[in-house]
């Protein structure tokens, strides 16, 4: 059989397009550099940086960076910043579901709390039960605005790892209540992301892990979120408008416990590792 | 007696710069006019263009353009909202104030429910109790971090008037409670905030007036906030990081009311008129 040049190209096309298709699992890393902040690829322990923009079109350039020589940023600069409450069982003591979180439970984080990796976790002065969260963190890639489940995953980019740093007596004492969680959630530094944002892959089976001087205190699946990644963007877009960049801390799951002055704290998502120190005010 | 120049010339420039102090009342407008998003100063009814930043150095341009031509936006783009829960003793029903409003008590509003004078509120599908909530807003001028209530007032570039539009049910509802305010505060169009930013005058002695289809509903002073400008800035920043551009919502005074399909509501802030039609989603 004899193909038709144009068909033969087409399915030429076709394959290529398949190949180099915006699926393809990619690592991307916003950082500076000698003065400019760039985004790049990461590529073993290089950086080839990238030309345009993540949220639209980008090409590779030529440039290559040692990844050793670049300052890593947050892998965003979002317009909010919201954080999912009681979305694993096993933080919900493994029971059945509480009513109220059969709906998810969104909240907000201050875009002032985020910090990349390897900046310091700072305790507040006043602060006294200080847990970190190992979270995957959900990138928005276009502007997003009451989206049904079926579509939610074509306004995510990416996703990255976080740390939704938590200040327990604000969060939850009784008699000195905070009656909101700003500061509990939001306080400078509360919000480690990064290093990296990873676009391509199944969000919902990913290995998640924290490791605190060393030890691991907390490892799940994200395929045991009680709302996924779908439901959850879907959701908050029936109130709030998300732009390309916010991001969603999908919840923690597991138990918790207190950082301390001199403690190094990671949150892994796969193999990627966002690694921060911990000190006091 | 005669005046040596130099002194004359020194007693000049001390009257000029009194005269065109930081701290005369001017009244600025962000805009957009013919593709282009600008800022003005608004005299009489004309808006004055500027070149340079509001938060840094501007001059005055020759540019003259009628009010009534330029499509007014929101008076800043944020990095972060924050509201202030009970913070008029009017809206805790004049009792003593109950002890953890002594304290300020901030919340977080989301950047996506900002909307400028004259753009609907959006009452959501399945909302049933949207309350109207006239507020004094702060604009913060500089990055601030930990200032006190003496210096507070230096990070603060000027006032604008909001409303803080609540659902009451998503808010207080004790049986399907939502865990955090996200969208009791925070869903889209629950922001309106403008028309203008007033600079160089006392906050802390403003008439606020909310006036729903021409009858007032809300009526009081500002020198009755609990937690003034100064020491809601203050404590805010003793956590957070606040940014040029950020605002604070400072509370609301007496009893709120619905907003139904139709209303025009209205947030008088001295002479200032912030309005913004409603309608059902």
């Amino acid at each position: 059989m004899r193909l038709p040049l144009h068909t033969a190209v087409f399915t030429l096309f076709l394959i290529t397009a398949a190949l180099c298709s915006a699926d393809d699992p990619k690592t991307f890393v916003r950082f500076r550099h000698e003065g400019t902040t760039a985004w790049g690829l990461v590529k073993g322990d290089m950086v080839h940086r990238i030309h345009g923009s993540i949220y639209g079109d980008w090409s590779e350039s030529d440039a290559r960076i040692p990844l050793s020589s670049v300052t890593i940023l947050t892998p965003t600069e979002p317009t909010q910043v919201f954080a999912m409450a009681g979305n694993y069982r096993s933080h919900l003591n493994e029971g059945p579901i509480p009513e109220k979180f059969r709906t998810p439970q969104p909240f907000l984080k201050t875009t002032s709390c985020l910090i990349p990796h390897g900046a310091p976790i700072v305790l507040p002065a006043d602060s006294s039960q200080v847990h970190y969260e190992a979270e995957m963190v959900v990138v928005i890639g276009r502007v997003c605005r009451d989206v049904s489940e079926e579509d939610a995953l074509e306004y995510v980019l990416g996703v990255t790892a976080g740390n939704d740093v938590s200040e327990r007596v604000w969060q939850n004492d009784a008699d000195r209540k905070d009656v909101q969680w700003w500061r509990a959630k939001g306080s400078d530094t509360f919000g480690p992301v990064g290093p990296y944002l990873l676009t391509g892959i199944d969000y919902d089976d990913l290995r998640l892990r924290l490791v605190l001087n060393g030890e691991t205190k907390q490892e799940e699946s994200t395929s045991r979120l009680i709302h996924d990644v779908a439901s959850t963007v879907s959701f908050i877009s029936q109130y709030v408008t998300l732009h390309p960049g916010d991001l969603i801390f999908t919840g923690t799951p597991g138990r918790t416990g207190a950082l301390h002055d001199g403690d190094t704290v990671e949150v892994h998502l796969n193999d990627m590792i966002l690694s921060n120190p911990v000190r006091s005010e």
